[in-house]
């Protein structure tokens, strides 16, 4: 077990598991059990690029300056300031002879794990990245773990979409499980219009759940509507508990929360009857806020921290995006909106 | 709604509820749904006099002042580095006549709602404090809101005792709601033997549940056994994932995380069976490495926030204890080694 969760590469401190490591060692060379991705692109995790964005007042050459910086320090794309990273896609180069994932030489994969415990080297220092996007082409290795989770990428969608469904797969899955857990629920997303929250939409959706979105403004509003996931669209600010609230009107029975903003735990609660869940996606959630929020607002709902991780999630995520293919122009206008 | 959460307290920043907010009005004259407490008693959360103790070295002195100043600051006792707070003890002076609660002048109460959103005001400089243990007498006034949760204290047990088995009342209601989602679980709690571990142990044990204690030294493992809530009692360093997980050893159905230091998000991960339930009580609790450890473990676990407030929980609590009377020794011996 030791070696399979990667803490052969943990250079300091030693004793934790690649994701709390402060360095990692990211040389090329495998173990038995690892496999060599060759590095097509990253895509950084949206609270990560917000804050290096807004930290340069939107200097895309400063802010390629740090990730090569945090990349070359520490051996991962790790934020230190969110604590998050990302993920990316490659080619597989090189499969240990006892690796349990299941891939070989030449597959194109994207890596399904966070980049803040994928060993990275950069060799191309970022040159074809302009710093303004979360998606960055970059040349370099990655190390994949033998207990891990990799996806080779469908033949019926562009890289680019593939990687950014997966990044945000874990959403729609934990939401569908969620449902199931009750009768006829009434499923609130706040950030509904972005890319986790209408996957969590769409599969509240496909479950059979009302499905009430919660986004922006005006512009937001009108996208969310033309994806039509959302039986009702309104608009708030996430980071105003009252105004939420007031926007949901009639409790939800679950909410959702992928808006990548600090201070959207008590909106999210005050929004949700009792013996309600809420499932918090954002990176930008604190756990205290959280927790002493609902007890101070005596809150008997259930709050599940999003578990980037259910298994069969990135097929579950690229099926819902077939199936619903306005989620699939949302997604594509992202993209090209980046 | 509105006036009943306390948003009416709150002076910065306008539009948050009072958890949230930087400074609360303090003020100890009452609106009409709101009820005022003298305080006799303030119960620091664990996790947050910890921080301030390290911070000035074990000097009370300088711990003091820094409480006094956050206090006078803030008008709450809400610390701004763990951002966690505690409770209090009181008799109510004054209710507002369109008061919910249900108590009345000369109850002696507890708040179960955290100081980081209770308006309070310190008028003694806490000059019987030593500054040395959490638990420091005072003189001021606390203001409680229409929605909130109070305790009248029980005959039968000290208030320092009350206040400590209140303070923590939340581990063991939802320990024992999770017990009963699964068939014979095998329940470890990181922690043990400390205030919330050894009611989450006991509340597991009443349900039925096999218990693990996983404390850091012999000390503890002695003080544990003695309360013989625990089935098997183990010794790790919480922090250490791989530790951990060897003294667990067969993976746990439910893990609890009832350590107040920062780090141990992997560690429970990592022990717990995939389809299992990961339960963070500890405020040092961090998002991010608990939703990222998940994913890079590809661990199919259930990780929930530890809410504060389950219905009944103070008299559920209140009860094992009674029912328990070693982990009620283990308390007053916890609580006489302040």
């Amino acid at each position: 077990m030791t070696s399979s969760v990667g803490v052969d590469r943990v250079l300091e401190p030693v004793g934790v598991l690649p994701q709390a490591a402060w360095r990692l060692d990211a040389s090329p060379a495998i173990r038995e059990d690892e496999v060599r991705v060759r590095v097509e692109r990253l895509n950084l995790d949206a609270a990560s690029f917000r804050q290096l964005s807004e930290k340069h007042g939107g200097d895309g050459d400063a802010v390629r300056a740090e990730v090569l910086e945090i990349v070359g320090a520490r051996g991962k794309m790790h934020n230190p300031v969110t604590g998050s990273g990302g993920m990316l896609i490659g080619v597989v180069e090189e499969v240990g002879p006892s690796s349990p994932l299941g891939v070989k030489a030449g597959d194109r994969v994207a890596t399904l794990v966070s980049l803040t415990l994928t060993p990275l080297r950069i060799t191309d220092a970022l040159r074809n990245w302009d710093g303004r996007s979360e998606q960055a082409p970059a040349e370099g290795t990655a190390i994949l773990f033998g207990r891990s989770i990799v996806g080779v990428l469908p033949d019926d969608l562009a890289p680019e979409l593939a990687l950014a469904v997966y990044d945000v797969c874990g959403a729609p899955a934990l939401t569908d499980r969620i449902v199931a857990e009750y009768e006829h629920p009434r499923v609130v997303v706040l950030g509904g219009a972005g890319k986790s929250g209408s996957l969590a939409l769409a599969a509240a959706r496909m479950a059979g759940a009302r499905t009430v979105g919660i986004v922006r403004n005006t512009d937001e509003a009108d996208l969310l509507r033309a994806a039509g996931v959302a039986d009702e669209v309104a608009i708030a600010d996430a980071r105003n508990p009252v105004e939420v609230a007031a926007a949901v009107g009639e409790p939800a029975t679950i909410t959702v929360v992928c808006v990548d903003v600090p201070g959207c735990e008590h909106g999210a609660i005050l929004a949700t009857a009792p013996g309600g869940t809420v499932i918090f996606f954002s990176m930008a959630t604190s756990f205290p806020a959280a927790a002493l929020g609902a007890e101070g607002l005596a809150a008997d709902v259930t709050m599940l921290i999003g578990n980037g991780y259910v298994p069969g999630h990135a097929e579950f995520a690229v099926d819902l995006l077939r199936r619903v293919p306005a989620v699939r122009s949302l997604f594509e206008a992202r993209l090209a909106g980046d």
